[in-house]
């Protein structure tokens, strides 16, 4: 019964199960990425959030080139077990590979009667600097 | 153009994508459900959240048996367009449908050395009360 605890995770047919990361000092929504079995068993063990890079189809551990890496406080699971959260520390401050803190930086505004996505947060860090 | 912003949004093979439902005052992550375009239209119109019920395969304004409904303050949008992320006020204080606030509820606690996913947020009110 060691994984039981893995077991209550429902993943989906791929295997995967969304993740989402918060800023644990400010609240703030960070991203979202997806873990696999592995992964989420390596974020355990490592206090670091690990993801499975779906576009990359291999485990990635956030911030291996950036050094942005996510120092991991809690770990939550939903009432249908079916979405990870993570309660982290965001090392460097930014979470988004476009150089953002957040990645959730477009807000839909309504402009003139037509909705449109504007991006409303500041890039922190030209992302050439940050993957170098 | 009238939809373009619609447009902009990456749906799934399935037309979906996941929705986080984050409460606008405390910054507490409540909830994630998922969304069609029609949903997420429909969350634009009304200024509440509706979702798309996977299990009901049907359009799911939230709150429409218990009253608990979301007053949209923000919609926004993630990097890669793939994820949702709404600002919400939710009317009655609990989105799930356990009674509490939040349905990350569950915290992966780590006890003699086994990890376990232990229930670390108050019941408010419950269940049969919300479902008459």
């Amino acid at each position: 019964m060691q994984d039981s605890w893995l077991e209550q995770v429902h993943f989906d047919a791929q295997g995967l199960i969304p993740a989402i990361a918060q800023d644990a000092e400010t609240g703030k929504i960070l991203m979202v990425a997806w873990m696999n079995a592995e992964a989420l068993q390596q974020t355990l063990q490592r206090q670091q959030a690990v993801y499975w890079s779906r576009s990359r189809q291999r485990l990635w551990h956030k911030g291996e080139e950036s050094g942005h890496v996510q120092e991991v406080k809690e770990i939550r699971l939903d009432c249908d077990a079916d979405v990870i959260m993570l309660q982290v520390h965001q090392v460097g401050g930014i979470a988004c590979h476009t150089g953002r803190e957040s990645c959730f930086y477009q807000r839909l505004n309504v402009v003139d009667g037509q909705p449109e996505w504007q991006s409303v947060e500041p890039v922190i860090k030209d992302p050439k600097q940050i993957y170098k």
